[in-house]
């Protein structure tokens, strides 16, 4: 099925179920926010995205902890969780999903290679995130990281 | 020129100027910050983007006047006005544009019809609201708001 067309059938089984999601995005860069918007009708469901694409705009919009993005840098799995599950608390949602990674060609570095991305998931009940590396080109990058995110939220409500 | 080499060149002057932007979307759902972050380097230029679907992201994450949304609606020429405003206040850059519009099938009354949208663009020396209809099926719509997007960031660097 097309990617559309699976957003679609998310969005209206969201709508019927009132689960309404956020999201914060670094790497996709409002990707995932467009596509969802692509769907008339996503504002029953799809209630703000941010796109942090600085570290300031992580610590000020989300609340990402700065000594945390110190330590761990931008793109790891505490900066993941906390895109998740801030951006969830923030906008009193029942899905959060934060995204960082590195979309190259460049920022990659021998413990963070070209292509790896976190992606955090935010329930009332659990947080938790999933590592990938998606070694492709950028925008292609974007897609499998969508792919990702639209398996999640058909499994939600499977 | 395909509209991606258009933004290539927007990113590549404005990085060399030290020119950042911030976006602040609502009916173009994150393609705007989508397309500019789809260039390598953009994180040079590009420091967040906010994607205020609901009335509440507007006015809790931008600080939109909630009285203006009850007076003159989501959308309208001082919301779009603010949004621009407040995006590049809060994130401390050079250029914030806010979108905010009606982009379909469904929302229209008749005072506001299918495509119309306020495209608020602020800097240091002055704010502004343009507004166009563009009656044309939602991803269409998206592509002509950037387009006058980019036309605003190729005058400003011209």
């Amino acid at each position: 099925m097309e990617i559309l067309d699976r957003i679609k059938i998310i969005i209206d089984r969201f709508t019927e179920k009132n689960i309404r999601i956020a999201l914060a995005e670094s790497c996709t860069g409002g990707y995932i926010s467009h596509m969802i918007t692509n769907i008339s009708g996503s504002s029953k469901v799809f209630d703000r995205g941010v796109v942090s694409y600085s570290n300031l705009a992580k610590i000020e919009i989300l609340g990402v902890n700065s000594d945390d993005i110190k330590e761990y840098g931008a793109v790891s799995k505490p900066v993941a969780e906390q895109m998740a599950e801030k951006i969830r608390l923030g906008a009193k949602v029942d899905i959060g999903i934060g995204v960082t990674g590195i979309a190259g060609p460049t920022g990659a570095t021998p413990e963070k290679p070209l292509g790896l991305v976190y992606i955090g998931f935010s329930t009332e009940n659990k947080t938790f995130v999933d590592k990938y590396i998606f070694k492709t080109e950028r925008i292609n990058f974007k897609k499998l990281v969508l792919g990702k995110i639209i398996d999640f939220l058909e499994n939600f409500i499977s």
